[in-house]
């Protein structure tokens, strides 16, 4: 049976593409002060473009960029929330670049352009698969509201102030976001669960100043030695986190998530070779992929004291630091796994020395119910879109919106991705498969008929 | 009874005070090229001094800062020789000295210039003591050979050199070194250990560049928690070594030392207090003091890897890298050490990641026998030049000339310090006691007679 919104979407992608070569050439850098009017440029371009559809849309200012907000009615009154940021990461380095990065260029059906993937290109496949709905069947099958950010790249807070002031009156039904990717370029995916993320640093402070380890070593404590003894005690060698009750709160693997992530058949060896180490390493009992999204971790992300210059300097230095983040899975609640970290670094610093605590923030982690309705039919629109199967994987990382959206607006939220890990967001040559922006825009289109 | 050598001593003080603020006033800066000049006539000017007292003395040239060498015979042929060094440390920080560096000046008693302890006026207690008793006895009582360096302060390798190819011909039969302190301002003090060095570093390498925390954090190795851990395998939380067979062949602590330690009333709270630290830290079982100057130790000098800016980072770092040195005592040999140590940072390493070891050389500890007659005798000499009980200490710190002497000349060395810690020796307002100075020549000229 054809589908006509899929006839359109074929018919149309060249069109389509020009369009979002348009949009990906406004340099949308909201980390530059200089690109403060290529921004607002950007958001003012896609708002024209929304209006053209036939959507409310404008510009809403709390500070900061702009947030395109743009609503249309649909047949139901079921509202769908469309999330995307038209902002983007810096060229740098700008000499990596084969064609420029503000210059859209496609070569073998890859778009390359800075955006193109992140998130330009994949917001442009749900703005194309409304405008292929309203084309073909007059009207949409339910209310969008598409709400787009411009400070994703630069860690602003106006959207989540936004959603804050504005929950009363948002209301989505579901949310979708799509600045994700698939687990690879065959296997279509939702993400259905996203770790959290707690920051913070201390500071171990002995003599007043370095001295000289001859005539104070073995004497007194030394800064470097403790911060080490005490990240020691944090985490053992097998890479088991140490800190009492940590992992009090993790929701356990279920017997599906072991089975479908091995069915995934991550690569070990071809993680060790793309990173250059010898082989992964963790906690016992996890494969690779338990422990990268579903397990949380204890990281050091910086550790710096004493003498960093050639050779060697006899001293004991006056004080080290340690940063540290840890990676939260659910049900871990970001401020009890601080308190227990941080009254565990306490408990194993002994009182010969002086011991600071800085906190950098924390996010929850987020974990989806897959039998969702809601969720159970954008799986379903993906695998129509693409012609596969579409699988539920998790991510490693924190997206804070995510959180945002879960804490405020409580309704189900669909992670869609149709990007590439290896499509070079953040660097040079960004680019994204012109295929899988045609079989986005037929997914997106899929999912808002079947929400 | 009266000492005529003595009362030479107090009746020409204040010419010998003279002549060293003449010998001061050279900035004889080693380390710094552009006092090549100054050093060298500097040294030149004592050649010439010695020279005028009756020696055979000059300048020996084996590249870097030449040596001064000045020998003269007395009525027996046993010969001491003296070790001092002409050249001085840098005089920053210049802001902060009340009166020139190098114009040496009296206040209270008290000589401030740079050099004034270190090692300058240490040394010329000595050429003072040999012209007090030629000038009172007619002739020395042994030999006297000078031996003086230019290179002490910039760690140039001129003086162990020679004394490799001069060893047949140098032949003393005792070596005296007055480049240390006493134990305090009233108690005079004879160093009679001193701890030997190894210095390292090792790296771990992980990941070949910095990697997300969120899409890795879990699956590899921490480089920088590697680091940590590996550390905190070397040294327990409460201060003893972990390394196997570390201690093996440390020469344990004898009664009499411990309560000749004890005696000295070293207080603890003082040093706190003067270093800014809640209390000591380190093995059990041991005083401070006999830490300090008795057991080996494990030290971190710097601790680098990641991040090291503001805030936070989400990363794993690529590498990260510890700067290790032991303070070794006797009989420690520093290659077995230094063998020990890397077999067990190798040991302790998972192979998750690659370690990189680098060695930063060696250098052995010493402990002389106090029973030894010619120490004995420095003793009694520094007891009749103070009028006060000398004892026998220890030094926590490393003197690498001394190790050259006792390696390749076999003979008792006596480390006779007239200075002391508080003297601000490579600070600015460094200085020493004129009554020290008189006492230290009264010293020395009783340690050649008795010797």
């Amino acid at each position: 049976m054809v589908d006509r919104t899929e006839s359109y979407i074929d018919a149309n992608q060249q069109r389509f593409v020009e369009e979002l070569k348009q949009y990906m050439r406004f340099p949308s850098v909201s980390a530059q002060r200089a690109h403060d009017k290529d921004t607002r440029a950007c958001a003012e371009w896609v708002v024209a473009h929304l209006k053209g559809l036939g959507f409310d849309a404008g510009l809403v200012d709390v500070g900061g960029q702009p947030i395109v907000r743009a609503l249309m009615k649909g047949k139901s009154s079921k509202r769908v929330m469309i999330y995307g940021h038209y902002d983007v990461q810096p060229e740098d380095p700008v000499a990596e670049w084969k064609t420029p990065p503000f210059e859209p260029t496609i070569r073998d059906g890859i778009l390359y352009g800075r955006g193109a993937t992140d998130d330009k290109g994949q917001l442009w496949a749900h703005v194309k698969a409304v405008e292929s709905l309203l084309k073909t069947e007059g009207e949409l099958p339910c209310e969008v509201l598409f709400l787009l950010e411009g400070e994703e790249e630069s860690g602003g807070d106006a959207l989540p102030r936004y959603i804050r002031q504005a929950k009363a009156e948002l209301k989505p039904d579901a949310i979708v976001i799509s600045d994700s990717t698939m687990y690879d370029a065959n296997t279509p995916a939702l993400t259905y669960g996203l770790r959290g993320l707690i920051a913070m640093e201390f500071t171990i402070r002995g003599p007043a100043a370095d001295v000289h380890s001859g005539a104070y070593g073995g004497g007194i404590a030394n800064p470097a030695m403790m911060t080490a003894q005490i990240l020691a005690a944090c985490v053992s060698r097998d890479g088991k986190v140490l800190v009492p009750h940590f992992y009090d709160d993790v929701v356990p693997l279920q017997d599906w998530e072991r089975e479908s992530f091995r069915k995934l058949n991550f690569n070990d060896q071809a993680m060790a070779k793309e990173l250059n180490i010898p082989r992964p390493h963790g906690e016992a009992g996890y494969s690779t992929l338990e422990r990268l999204w579903a397990r949380p971790t204890f990281e050091v992300n910086g550790l710096f004291g004493g003498y960093q210059g050639q050779r060697s300097k006899t001293i004991i230095p006056a004080w080290a630091t340690a940063k540290i983040t840890c990676r939260l899975v659910s049900n871990q609640d970001p401020a009890r796994v601080h308190k227990l970290v941080v009254e565990h670094i306490r408990s194993v610093c002994p009182d010969t020395v002086r011991i600071e605590i800085n906190d950098f923030g924390t996010s929850p982690p987020v974990l989806f119910d897959v039998n969702d309705p809601t969720i159970r039919a954008a799986q379903e629109a993906m695998r129509k879109g693409f012609g596969r199967e579409t699988v539920f994987i998790r991510c490693g990382g924190s997206i804070p919106v995510v959180s945002t959206f879960a804490e405020h607006l409580g309704c189900p939220v669909i992670l869609m991705g149709f990007g590439l890990d290896s499509d070079g967001p953040h660097g040079p040559n960004e680019h994204f498969s012109l295929d899988s922006f045609v079989k986005g825009t037929k997914s997106a289109a899929h999912m808002l008929r079947m929400i």
